[in-house]
C-alpha cells in the first residue's frame, strides 16, 4: 500500500509552523531538532522567512525537494487548499490535527467528506483528522510534540490523546519497554485501523500491538487483518463505551459510529486479540507480550513467601482461565529439599519463610519449576526485591545475584517469569536487574496476573488456531447460479423478502437438508402432494402480502386425510381474501407435519461495524425469558459453528437433558455453515430468520425460514 | 468485654526478649522504645538481666507492676506454660506469633484447643496464633516490629501478613491516610473478626474498618456484628480463596475453614460491607471512605479535559451501579459560560483544553457541579497536577490555587471530589495539597472509580437501612409450644427427618398457607376424608422407611370417585409392603389434587460459616439446568424475601410470561418468611425441602415437604 511513505517518511513539511513557542507549529519543529529526525523538516507559513534555523516556505509546492510527508497544524477550513497543494507536490501522507469534522455532525461531515475525495484524487493518505498525531520512534519522526517517549518494540493504535499519553507516561516511568510507532487513529476519515494494523504486521521492528479503540468506521476489515497479524505478533486492546453513558462520551469527542456493538468482544478474542478490560493492565499486558516468549500449554506455577498474595493471584488467574496444576511428584521432592519444613510445595508453592536469610532460594525455585516440562511459566508474588530493606542490608546482593540467575533462566529455558513485588517503589536494583532481561515486574498483583495471563491466551490461540479456521465454502458454489435466480425473481417482482419455500430451497441448494414441501395451487394438487407424505400434512398460505400466516388464518395443521386436505386448503384461500382482498396469493405450501423435537433459532442481521453477524439460541423460552443465545460474526468456521452450539448457557438441553436423547448437534452445525455460506454467496440478504428449526435425535426440520432483503442494494457485500 | 486492656494496653511483657539483633524478641522491644510507646515494656527471658537498657525477668509473673499485654514469640509447645504463668499475673490479653497449631492439622488443633481452654480459665484473651501481630497506633503499642506505620484513622483487621505489610507499605508511599490499631487475625483460635470489629466500632480514632480475610471460624456472628457496625462505620472487605486453588492456598497457610461458601458476598454486602475484588483498590477504597463524606444520591458527574479517560470511566461507573445523570439545564448554561465553544457539558463535563491556559477552571467546574443539588460528588479524570509539566511551569501556582479551592469546597459543600491524574507519579505540589484536604489522588481510572462508587454505596446502604432491616418474628410465638411437639415426636421415634403431613402442619402453625391434608389408616377413612373434597385427590404412603414415595408405588394420583380412592388405598399398601415388608407404615395422606401453577422451590440448609441459609428458586428446567437459585443467610427480613424473588434470573415467568396471568408473589415471600422464621425458632432442623411448590394467580401449595432434623443437637442455634 505504500504507508512506508507516510509512517517511515524521509521528510517532513509542517504547514502552519510558527515562531511563537505555545503554537503546535513550533513545537513540532522543535522536537523534530531536539528528537533529531533522520530526515528533512521543511517549515512552512508565508509569513515568515525561517523559523528555528530552517528556511521556511510559503506553500508546500514551493519545496524543490521531494517531500513525503506533511504535517498540517492549521484550522480545519484551510485544509483542503492545502491539501491540493500537496498534491501537486506529490506529498505521500498528511497527518491533520484540527478537529471540527465528523465529530461536530453534518456539516463537519461534509468537510470531512471533502478533504478525503481530494486526498484520495491526489494519492495522498490522510493520518486523523481531529488527530494528536504520529510518531516513528525509530527514525525519531515525531509529530507529536512530546518529548521523551520511550523506545521500544509496541506500537500503539489510540483512539484519545488522553489515553495516548497515560500509556507512554507509564512506559516512561515504569517500564523498560517503550514504543516504535505510536498513532493517533482522530476520526479514522481515510486511513483506518486495518491498514495501521497491515503495517505493523510487517515492521520488524515491532513485536506487539497496543491499541485503545471506542469505536471504529470499519470493524470487518478490521477483523479481517487482525486474523493476519495475530498469527505474526500479538494484539493488546482496551475497548470503551460499553456503557450508554460512556457510548455517548465517546461519540461526542470522536465522532465515531457510537460504542462496539455487543458481538465485538468476541469478534476481537476470536481473532486473537488479547481484550483487556482494566486501563491498569493495559501497556502491562503489551509490554509483557512484546518483551516475553507466550506459553504453550496454559499451565503456570505460583511462587510466593507466605500466604495472602498466593490466594488472591490463584484466584485471578482462575477467573482468567489460567490452570495452576499441582506439581508432579519428581518436581515437589525437589522443591522440599531446599525448603523449609514448613513450605507447600504443591502450587502454588510458598517458601514459607525460607527466603529469609537467603532470597536466592527464589531462583532455585524458579530453576526447579520452569524445567518442569508440564509448567509453562513462573509468577513469582510478594516480597522479592525487598528482603534487603525488610530483614539485612546485605542481601541486596544475594537478591541481584538471583536476579541474573532468574533472567538467564527465562532466556535459556524460553519461557516466562513474571514479577510482583510490593518493594517496587523502592527501585531496588535486582528488579531493575530482572527488567534488562525482559522481566516485567508490577506492584499490582492484579496486573501481575493479567500479564502472565495474557502470554497464556496468546499461546493458546496460535497452538489452536490451525484446528480453529477451516471455512468451508465449496457445498453451495455450483447451486449458485440457481440462488442468484430465487433472488432475482424476488427482486423483478419487488419483494422485501423471499417466500418460504424459496428461502427453503436456497438452504438446500447449500447443503442443508430441508423438509419435503411442495407449493400447490388447487385443492385437487394439495391433495396429491399430501398423498406424498406418509403422515399428516401442514398446509400454509404463500403471500408476501399475508406476513402473520396464522392470525389470518392462512395455517391448518395436523391434515390427515384427503378430504380434511381439501378442506383445509379451500378455507385457507377463504380466509386469506377475507384478510385481505387484493393479496396477491402464490398458492399453498404443503409439508409433513413436523416430529417432536427441540427448537432452536437461527438467524443472521447486519451490525453496523461488523457486517453480517449469525445468532444462535435455543428457541422458546430460553430465548425468550433468558436471552440466551450466541453471535458470531460471519463468516464462521466448523470449529466456530461448533462453539457456538457448546457456548449457549442450556447446552445441556441439546445433550439429552432430563432422560430424553441428546439431539443432533452435528445437523445444527451443518446448518449455521450452510447459513453462513449463504449470507457469504449472495449480495442480497438483510436478514435470515430461520424460527422454529425442530431438532430431532437425527436430523432437524426447518418449520419456518424468512429471509429478508437488502432495500440499498448499493451496500457492498463481503 | 474489655478489650481495652488488650487493644489499648498500658503495659507490655515481651516473652522470649532476646538480645540477638535478627530475633523478633529483640525488634519487639526496640520498636516499642524507638516508637515511643506510652506504657511500660518488661522484657522476659530467664537467661537475661537486661535487654536494651530494660530490666528483663525470668517469667511474667516476677513483673511487680501490673502487666495488660503479653506478646509471645517462643514457640507453639511453650505457650500453655507461659499463659498459665501470665493467668497468675491476671494478664488481660497474648499475642502468639508462633504457628505450629489448627493450621497443621489435628495435632496442632489439639494444642491450639488447649490454650485456648488456659486462656479461658485465666481469663486472658489470645490474638492469633499464627499472626504477624497487633498494633495500637495511637499508643505506639507495636507489637510487630515494622517501623514508620503511618498513623490514620483507619483499622485493618488482616488475615495474611504480606498482605498487611503490602497495604501498609501503599498507606506510606502514596496517601495521606494511615492506620489507627492493626490485627493480624491469625488462627483465630480465641478472639474472632467480629470482637475486633465491635471494639473498632466503639473507638473514636477509626474512621473506616479494612478487612483481608480468607475464611471465618464464625462468619454468623460476624454478619451480626457487622449490621450494627456498618450503621456507623464503613468496612471494606477483600475476600480471597474462591477458586478451588485459592481455597487450598488459604486453608494451607491459615488453618481457616476452606474458603468462604457462595453465600458470603450477598450477605456481606447485604450488612452493608463494602466487598472489593481487585487488591489495588482495597486499601485506596478504605481511604477514602475514612476520610470523605458518603454521596447519598448516588448520582455523581464526571470532569474531564479530553476524551478516553472520560469514556472509560462512564463505562466503569456504570458496571459499579452508579449513576452519571445528564446536568439539568442550569448547571450546563453555567458550566457553558466558562468553557470554550468545543466544551461538553452534558456529563460526563469534557472541558475540551480550556484548562491548557487556566487550569483554575477545573475548581471553577468543582464549584459549579457540585452547587448542583442533583450531584453527589465529583470524579475528575485526566491531566490535573500537570497542567505545569505539559504546558508551562508557570501553571503550577495556578494548580496549587485551584487544589486548595477544590479542598474547601469539599469542606463546605460536604460532597466528596476524587481525583484521578496520569501526573501523579511526578508528585506535584498540589496534589499533595489536595491530598492535605483529604481528597485522595489515584494514577489508575478505574480505583479512582472504585472510591467514589464506595462512597456511593455506603450511602446509599445507610439511606436505605431502615426500609431493609424489619425482621418479623411473632406469628409463630403462640405455636411453638406445639411446634415443639412435632420434633419431640419424632426424635422419640428416632426418625430423622419429619413426616411431610408434620412438616406442613409445622408451617401452617407459623402462618403460611397449606393445603388441606388428612393422615388415614384405612380404605374407609380414606374415602371419607376424600369426601371432604371438591374434586380429585391424591394419596400417599407415609412411612419414615419410604423415603421415595413414587418409585415405591406409594402414590396415587388424580382419584376420583370413592371406589377409586378405596382402590387406590389398597394399591398403596399392598405395594408398600412389597418394597419392604418391614416398614413401618403411619397412614396414607390425603390430599386435593393440585392445580396448574408455576413451580418454585425454597429450601434450607446449614452453612459451614455463615449457620442457617434459605435457597429460592423456580422450579424445573430452571432449576436444573441453570442453577437459577437465589441464596440469603437467615434470618431474612420481608425486605431480603422480596428481594430475592426479584433476584431470580427467570422472574420474568413469575410476572404473567407468554400471555399468563402473573403468579402470587405475596405468597412466597410470606412463604420464605414462615420458613425464616421456622429455622429461627426451633434448633432441631438440619434441612428443609419445600419441593415443588405450586403458586398460583391467587396462594399456592406446596406439593411436598421434607424438614430433615439434626443428628448432633450440640451444635448451637442462632
Amino acid at each position: 500500500m505504500g504507508l512506508e511513505h507516510v509512517l517511515d517518511a524521509a521528510s517532513v513539511a509542517v504547514v502552519g509552523a510558527s515562531k511563537k513557542e505555545t503554537k503546535r507549529g513550533y513545537q513540532a519543529i522543535k522536537t523534530l531538532i531536539e528528537e533529531k529526525f533522520e530526515g528533512q523538516v521543511y517549515p512552512v507559513n508565508p509569513k515568515e522567512e525561517s523559523i528555528l534555523g530552517l528556511r521556511c516556505y510559503a506553500k508546500v509546492s514551493d519545496i524543490e525537494d521531494p517531500v513525503e510527508m506533511v504535517l498540517i497544524t492549521t484550522p480545519a477550513t484551510t485544509i483542503p487548499e492545502i491539501l491540493e497543494d500537496c498534491g501537486k507536490k506529490g506529498v505521500a501522507g498528511a497527518v491533520i490535527i484540527a478537529g471540527g469534522f465528523g465529530e461536530l455532525g453534518k456539516e463537519g461531515k461534509k468537510l470531512e467528506d471533502r478533504i478525503v475525495d481530494i486526498a484520495r484524487k491526489n494519492s495522498i493518505r490522510i493520518i486523523g483528522p481531529n488527530t494528536s498525531g504520529m510518531m516513528n520512534l525509530k527514525r525519531n519522526l515525531n509529530l507529536v510534540g512530546l518529548k521523551d517517549v520511550p523506545k521500544g518494540r509496541i506500537a500503539l493504535i489510540c483512539q484519545s490523546g488522553n489515553m495516548a499519553l497515560a500509556l507512554i507516561t507509564e512506559a516512561s516511568i515504569k517500564s523498560q519497554q517503550g514504543f516504535s510507532y505510536y498513532v493517533g487513529i482522530g476520526n479514522e476519515a481515510d486511513l483506518k485501523f486495518h491498514e495501521y494494523l497491515e503495517f505493523f504486521q510487517e515492521d520488524p521492528g515491532t513485536t506487539a500491538i497496543l491499541m485503545y479503540v471506542e469505536g471504529m468506521r470499519d470493524g470487518r476489515r478490521f477483523l479481517q487483518q487482525a486474523y493476519q497479524t495475530t498469527r505474526k505478533k500479538p494484539i493488546v486492546m482496551l475497548k470503551s463505551g460499553r456503557s450508554a453513558t460512556g457510548k455517548l462520551s465517546a461519540g461526542s469527542h470522536t465522532g465515531a459510529l457510537a460504542g462496539i456493538s455487543e458481538v465485538a468482544t468476541t469478534a476481537f478474542k476470536r481473532a486473537g486479540i488479547i481484550v483487556i478490560e482494566n486501563s491498569d493492565e493495559l501497556f502491562p499486558a503489551a509490554e509483557t507480550l512484546a518483551s516475553l516468549p507466550h506459553i504453550g500449554n496454559n499451565r503456570i506455577a505460583i511462587l510466593a513467601d507466605g500466604g495472602g498474595h498466593a490466594t488472591i493471584a490463584a484466584d485471578n488467574l482462575t477467573d482468567l482461565g489460567v490452570n495452576i496444576p499441582p506439581l508432579d511428584e519428581k518436581t515437589q521432592k525437589r522443591l522440599h529439599r531446599i525448603l523449609p519444613p514448613g513450605a507447600s510445595v504443591r502450587n502454588p508453592v510458598d517458601i514459607a519463610g525460607g527466603a529469609d536469610e537467603n532470597p536466592a532460594v527464589f531462583a532455585d525455585c524458579a530453576e526447579i519449576l520452569l524445567h518442569d516440562a508440564h509448567i509453562g511459566g513462573l509468577l513469582i508474588v510478594g516480597l522479592f526485591g525487598g528482603y534487603n530493606i525488610r530483614f539485612a542490608e546485605s542481601l541486596a546482593f544475594v537478591e541481584e545475584d538471583a536476579a541474573h540467575r532468574m533472567g538467564k533462566l527465562v532466556r535459556n529455558a524460553h519461557k516466562p517469569i513474571i514479577m510482583h513485588s510490593l518493594y517496587n517503589y523502592a527501585k531496588p536494583h535486582s528488579l531493575d536487574l530482572l527488567r534488562y532481561y525482559d522481566i516485567p515486574v508490577y506492584d499490582s498483583l492484579e496486573v501481575a496476573c493479567r500479564c502472565i495471563a495474557s502470554l497464556s491466551q496468546y499461546g493458546h490461540y496460535l497452538h489452536s488456531y490451525h484446528a480453529k479456521e477451516k471455512f468451508t465454502f465449496s457445498k453451495g458454489r455450483k447451486s449458485r447460479r440457481r440462488g442468484r435466480e430465487i433472488f432475482r425473481k424476488a427482486r423483478e417482482e419487488n419483494r422485501d423478502a423471499l417466500f418460504e419455500h424459496e428461502a427453503k430451497q436456497l438452504i438446500s441448494l447449500h447443503g442443508a437438508p430441508v423438509s419435503e414441501n411442495y407449493l400447490v395451487h388447487s385443492q385437487k394438487e394439495a391433495a396429491a402432494a399430501a398423498a406424498r407424505f406418509d403422515g399428516a400434512v401442514a398446509l400454509k398460505i404463500v403471500s408476501h402480502d399475508i406476513l402473520h400466516k396464522t392470525d389470518a388464518g392462512g395455517v391448518k395443521l395436523n391434515l390427515k386425510t384427503s378430504d380434511q386436505v381439501r378442506k383445509g386448503y379451500s378455507e385457507i384461500m377463504k380466509n386469506a381474501l377475507a384478510y385481505d382482498p387484493d393479496a396477491n396469493i402464490r398458492g399453498v405450501l404443503v409439508e409433513a407435519m413436523m416430529g417432536q423435537g427441540l427448537e432452536v433459532i437461527i438467524g443472521t442481521k447486519i451490525d453496523d461495524q461488523f457486517g453480517p453477524v449469525i445468532m444462535f439460541g435455543i428457541g422458546g423460552i430460553m430465548v425468550e425469558l433468558l436471552n440466551d443465545v450466541v453471535f458470531r460474526v460471519l463468516p464462521i468456521s466448523e470449529r466456530s459453528a461448533r462453539r457456538m452450539i457448546e457456548e449457549i448457557r442450556s447446552v445441556e438441553l441439546l445433550n439429552g437433558f432430563r432422560g430424553k436423547p441428546p439431539v443432533d448437534k452435528r445437523a445444527i452445525k451443518e446448518l449455521l455453515l450452510a447459513v453462513s455460506e449463504i449470507v457469504g454467496s449472495y449480495d442480497d440478504i438483510q436478514e435470515i430468520d430461520l424460527n422454529p428449526v425442530i431438532v430431532y435425535e437425527q436430523g432437524l426440520s426447518i418449520a419456518d425460514a424468512r429471509i429478508i432483503l437488502k432495500k440499498d442494494m448499493k451496500i457492498s457485500n463481503w
